[in-house]
């Protein structure tokens, strides 16, 4: 008999009222999934670790949840790691799965796994929890879902601007306003080819976001610190502090980077998509940001920010463009564009600013009261009757004390109950109450219908 | 570089032909539980072990999958243990935490934890994955979906006919015949009793199920074999030979268990759930069965069992009602009656008779060509017009060859192709081609969006 149970921490439990919040946001992001043609795959839980481990740095492969083998899992152990205490070492022994640590991977791993059944272009979509041994804190959790959607075996710019109307669209529907951010890696890659620090793109996109905040002056001093030389800042300073409209900075850049064939390519990207996208409408949420250095490391084209307007709240989407998602796995060139959203993050925004429907408080719309044995005969009649109507409907089940039951349709939120008593009974009628109005009439299980409808 | 990539064995990975069968179950199934009033929580993957070990007995204990602790998980381990190489003591130590093994003890845990937040009585549905380490075989995996809904306290049988009635709705949305066989425990109890054998139900029960295939001369040698005396087995023939309705056995089973207290009470709950389907029209599919023993060390009244008239298969759905479902976690007396959706076999019930609606193939209805520049950008716009009137729909982002296209266009099984060529892009319009018929007619956008609405 055991007392008090409780969770891993860095995980939750999410009752209704939270469901119906998560709800809402996923199936948001679903239809707008389809609706932009993208296609649904799961993948498992559990994958080799030989799949996951090295993709994710050093610092990740710590973080990855390793499964213990079953059965005889010291059978082939090397008694000499545990002699010496070497848990990493020991735990690829202990273990040949793992959880999964993003949707990216084990994406990838479909891919090779299942070519020759896929049709390219493949536009997938995937919304499935993704585990991290990470430290739990306010915001970060060690179980989290991701909404991933990706075209791979294509180049094609029309994926990019079509993944921005599909952000718009998404955010559009959860009311949320938004910033779409906008840079090219070639761009990035440009700037430091053009001044002479090709490897030192990182330092230079980190000490351009600061600009605003600090000034060219401590900008300057920054860049020095890191080791770049004093001409290569003066040829610097210009790009920096480019001003203006998105399209006017666009022009400027183009005849600063002239020199250099790779940030020429960038801006060039970087102006049809725009373009493409002024013309669906969303010229007004998209903003080039020459200083947005999301996924150096793996992003080659396209890099996109989603910024919430009205919350303080870090990046709700983004994601990219890259040339070489399956390579690790011996299938190379695969390229491909994809975004994340991050449901916790939208879910945060939601709350702070109160943005859900009304009506997602409470899934069922009617509730029976329960009065007697004729009386929950009758009701369950009516009761089917309205489930037949596509009205979500439920009987209070126990022959309970009315301010019983009433307090149950309180507690549950539902907006409708119905009443069959005695009287009710006598005229086969029923006294529906709208709870939020407090409005009660005598009608037909019909004309209630008709009303719920 | 690694090559070949593969999955633990005994998971899937589901590509988009079957997460669109899936997902036609699953939603048909949700929408039945959100019809029915109940309301959708989650819980985490990883569980405490210890609020996992114990509850599925030694061999589920065996099967559960066990997180190895992050860091230095070797602190604290008894080196005795390592040396004796005991596994499964050794186990506990290096792992606080496991994967779920089914969604009733991660749900008791959750009740007893949130209590204070829930109304009761609670009709929670539930949709997760769980694991198990069991021997992968044809349609047994180490990853498989639950679809549990659970009405807990509350004694009410209204909860029985309500669940009777949910199960009937979900079968006849996914157009499967179904018997669904019904019992109660107190019934077998009540044998067991009067015939002097209380602690023999089970043996009793597996061989009053054999009765139809071994005849009675040898379920009764089977009884003897397992001690069960001369006087009992007389005693019982006349109840295992009952024949007739439903009804009528219930009459004659009421006669026969007259003299016990418990075998009785179940007669009665028996009698009145059968009356309350019988009046919501499930009598036809509502077969008592008085061999049914599932979960017999955990159900206390009514047990029910579905299975498929065309398919031979095991039982697709299961459930019963419980007495004690949180008493292990320290809170006593929550009784409850629940149902679990087995999807994997009803997956493979359509699957085998074929029983997908056609739509499912393709959750993209409309998709367009790409024939050049101009051709795209007047076809985004147009894709943007369907889209905004709800139509899930995608342009070829590539200006592939025609035929490259088509191949796309059939592969994805899309029911609508839309041309904008350069006689099209002229008229401002475009051709409509119906993928399945081959027709295919010069329309504009609003003609084409009204024939796909």
């Amino acid at each position: 008999m055991e007392k008090k149970p409780s969770i891993p921490k860095g995980t939750r439990d999410f009752g209704p009222a939270e469901m119906a919040k998560r709800n809402y946001i996923f199936d948001t992001i679903k239809d707008v999934f389809k609706l932009y043609g993208f296609k649904q795959i799961e993948t498992p839980a559990m994958e080799m670790l030989s799949t996951l481990m090295g993709k994710y740095g050093e610092e990740g492969d710590k973080l990855l949840f390793k499964i213990l083998d079953s059965g005889d899992f010291l059978r082939g152990v090397d008694p000499a790691l545990i002699e010496a205490g070497d848990c990493p070492r020991l735990a690829a022994q202990l273990c040949e799965k793992g959880l999964r640590y993003d949707l990216t991977v084990p994406f990838a791993r479909f891919v090779v796994m299942h070519r020759q059944e896929l049709q390219f272009p493949f536009k997938r979509y995937q919304i499935q929890p993704v585990w991290r041994a990470d430290r739990p804190q306010k915001g970060r959790y060690r179980e989290f879902y991701q909404c991933d959607a990706d075209v791979i075996g294509s180049t094609s710019l029309v994926n990019e601007i079509e993944l921005l109307g599909l952000i718009a669209e998404v955010m559009k529907r959860l009311k949320i306003n938004v910033t779409i951010k906008l840079n090219n890696r070639k761009v990035l890659a440009g700037i430091a080819e053009l001044i002479g620090e090709p490897d030192k793109i990182i330092d230079i996109t980190v000490a351009i976001d600061k600009i605003d905040k600090i000034g060219i002056d401590k900008v300057n001093e920054e860049l020095a610190s890191k080791g770049i030389s004093a001409e290569a800042i003066a040829r610097l300073t210009p790009i920096i502090t480019i001003t203006g409209t998105t399209e006017s900075r666009l022009k400027q850049l183009a005849g600063l980077l002239a020199d250099s064939e790779t940030g020429r390519l960038g801006v060039e990207e970087l102006q049809t998509v725009l373009a493409g996208a002024s013309r669906l409408g969303l010229g007004d949420i998209i903003e080039l940001d020459v200083s947005l250095a999301r996924g150096l490391n793996y992003y080659t084209g396209t890099i996109i920010e989603v910024k919430a307007r009205d919350v303080q709240i870090g990046s709700i989407t983004g994601g990219g463009r890259y040339d070489n998602l399956t390579g690790v796995f011996g299938m190379p060139d695969v390229s491909g564009v994809g975004i994340s959203f991050g449901a916790d993050r939208i879910y945060d925004v939601l709350n702070t600013l109160d943005l859900y429907p009304p009506t997602i408080a409470s899934s069922t719309r009617l509730l029976f009261l329960n009065l007697g044995e004729a009386e929950e005969a009758r009701s369950m009649e009516y009761l089917m009757e309205a489930r037949a109507a596509g009205i979500n409907a439920e009987i209070y089940p126990d022959r309970s004390k009315m301010k019983k039951q009433m307090n149950y349709a309180n507690a549950t939120a539902v907006p409708f109950v119905a009443i069959v008593g005695e009287t009710e009974l006598a005229e086969s009628k029923l006294t529906l109450k709208n709870m939020q109005t407090g409005e009660q009439k005598v009608v037909t299980i019909a004309e209630a219908i008709a009303e719920l409808a």
